[in-house]
This record gives C-alpha cells, sequence and structure tokens, in this order.
C-alpha cells in the first residue's frame, strides 16, 4: 500500500525520487512465524515490479523442498515464457550439508560453519555482482548469532553493496550491528501460535 | 519450515495426523510492516500445496494494482496452463467505492460501510460454499475496528465455515474477539521503519 507523508524530510541534498528509488536493507526478526513468508511476500512485489529476485536460502535440510521455491520457480518460468515480471533464482544454501548444532559432532560443526562460509562468500559474490533487484537472505541470522560469520564484515559487504539491490534477511536473533545497519526491521512476535493447542506444522501453511 | 514436536498432545481424542491437518484461522495484525506480504507468503506455499487460493483484498483504492496481484495472476496461468499448484481468485472489493474515512462525508461514510457489509457478504457465501483451501481476508481488520460489521457474527462465520479452509486476516487493530478465535495470530511491530528517515515508499517495496 502506498505509505503517507513522511514524518521528518532530511536536509540531505537528494530529491524525493533518489530518496523514495533508495534500495533497502531489510530484517525480519523475533520469534514468531511471519518473517520467511513476509520476505516472500516482498520478493512477490519485487518480481512484479521487474526487479530480479535471487533467493539464498539457509536451511538445515539438505532435501527439504518449500512451496515457496515451488512458486518462485512457476514465477521464473513465466517471466521466460512471457517476459511479465523478472527472472528468479533459488539456491539452497544446505544441499549437500546442514546448519543442525544439537546433535552435531565438532567434527560436523566445523564443517557446517566452513560451509556456512563457503555460502556467505558466495552470497558476497553475487552482491558485488549488482546485478539483482531483490536478494532474499533467508535464515542467515543463525550463522551470524552463532558466530560462524563475522558480523562486522557481513554488515560492511551489505551496507556497500552496488547496483540498486534491496536486501531482505530473515531469522531469529539478528545481531544488533545488523539491525542498525538495516532501513527496515520488523520484529514478529507472538499473540496465539497452534503449537500452543497441540497442532502440529502441516503443508501449505509452515512449507 | 518444519517444526518440532508440540509442546503439549491434547486429550481431544483426535489422531495427530488430524490435528496436522487442521485448517487455520490466521491473524496478522500491529502497527507494522510486513501483515500483507506474509499473508500473500502463506499463499504462496497453499498455491504450491495445491490449496485453491481466493483473495479478497478490502483496499481504500478502487484503481491500485499491487504487485502480489500481478504475481498470483501469473501463478493462477500457471495452474491454468501445466496444472501445478492450484486456481487462484483476487478480488479486489475496493474497487467503485473508497474505505477512506478521514475526509468523509457523512453521506460517503455510510456508502462506504454499506459497502463493506455487501463485500462480507460475499466473503460470507464464499466461505459458505467450502471449496477454497486458503481464503485471505487482506485489511479486513478495519472495517471490524470502526464498528461498520458486527464482529461477532464475522467471528461466528470465520470459526464455524465448513470444508477445509484457511483463513488469513491482516490489518492493524484486529478485535480481541478474532484474536481469541485465531489459530495462529502474529504481531508485526516495528523495529526500524524507513519513513523514520524521511524515506518514501516505493513500487517493489510497498506494492
Amino acid at each position: 500500500m502506498p505509505q503517507g507523508s513522511p514524518p521528518i524530510i532530511p536536509d540531505d541534498g537528494r530529491s524525493t525520487r533518489a530518496r523514495r528509488h533508495a534500495p533497502l536493507l531489510v530484517v525480519h526478526t523475533g520469534d514468531m512465524k511471519g518473517k520467511t513468508t513476509a520476505a516472500f511476500g516482498l520478493a512477490l512485489r519485487a518480481w512484479a515490479a521487474g526487479l530480479p529476485v535471487t533467493v539464498f536460502q539457509f536451511v538445515k535440510s539438505a532435501t527439504w523442498r518449500t512451496g515457496e521455491e515451488a512458486a518462485f520457480a512457476a514465477l521464473g518460468r513465466a517471466f521466460a515464457a512471457t517476459g511479465e515480471g523478472a527472472p528468479v533464482e533459488w539456491h539452497v544454501m544446505g544441499r549437500g550439508w546442514s546448519w543442525s548444532r544439537g546433535n552435531a559432532t565438532p567434527e560436523g560443526e566445523a564443517a557446517a560453519r566452513e560451509a556456512a562460509r563457503a555460502g556467505w562468500a558466495e552470497v558476497a559474490r553475487r552482491l558485488a555482482a549488482g546485478r539483482d533487484g531483490m536478494v532474499v537472505l533467508d535464515e542467515f541470522t543463525y550463522p551470524l548469532a552463532w558466530g560462524w560469520l563475522d558480523v562486522a564484515e557481513v554488515v560492511a559487504t551489505l551496507r556497500d553493496r552496488p547496483g540498486f539491490q534491496h536486501v531482505v534477511v530473515t531469522g531469529r536473533r539478528a545481531p544488533g550491528a545488523l539491525l542498525d545497519a538495516a532501513d527496515l526491521a520488523v520484529e514478529m512476535t507472538k499473540i496465539t501460535h497452534p503449537l500452543d493447542r497441540g497442532a502440529k506444522g502441516q503443508k501449505g501453511i509452515e512449507w
């Protein structure tokens, strides 16, 4: 929805148009559902606005395929067929390794940490190319919160990215330095959750 | 993402499978962004799971066309062409009238209130048909919060809906009775918002 007038007009010498078209760093954090779904809702808008969308999904499972991945694949094919929207790329960074720390051996955790670093290096290369319109880093807060990545280096890379690239980061426990750098940071908090009532996750809702 | 084990196992005689596959009433509320985007992220998952999606968007503008509407139209065409996903219907309830109360004349507000009631009657008929898999009522809290609709009647209709229909309601100021009836209620709260920095809304992010 269009927003109203901003509460302050910065004295930064930039035009309203330039401010309007600033690429944003967005963070969805908090303990409640909605972080990832809202990120992909933003990606829908980006796609429709003709902004190329690239998703890096930092997930536990090597084999998990989400509904959103299938839907964005269909949107990417729609673009290829008709030119409507924008191209879509989807990278599941968890394939072939696992974030899972709970039961990990020291060797397993070291391997996962190295894989996280390799995944981030790929993201950094992608951002440096400057050709996306929106980059989603889904569940990317975890390797930051666990100390697997250098938060200051990640924040500097995100902040100094070239081109016109919105970046959306999701996950619990977003580090303060990332929140400080964000243009838009939202916390999803719980009012009611079906697990409290003994329900379990289901296809079409949780994935 | 798959969830862990539920913290309690209800003694309600229902199987885990029955509980897993319960249709949910979901409410996204709060003053911050992410309510609508998260609803459409859920609708992406529903589409991919083969659940027919119907959206009723209760918006101010008669002519506003959102990026998410364009994206779901493409997904609906993808289903029609290939059978992947599910059918999509999109109804903009604001077309031809306005919610806007700020500058409304008494006559204008009365007309908007009647239009809201007609819109809800259409939603209720749709729910009674029982053939959707997910129904999104975007920005539907406003006519509830303004007293234009009978909250108790709306909640009873949502609670007693037939079939297997998830319902997702978005908007600020969700009434307590709606939250009480919800299986999942999320509040989006602000950490940082670009309007604080003098930025304005932009295509691909806000719509």
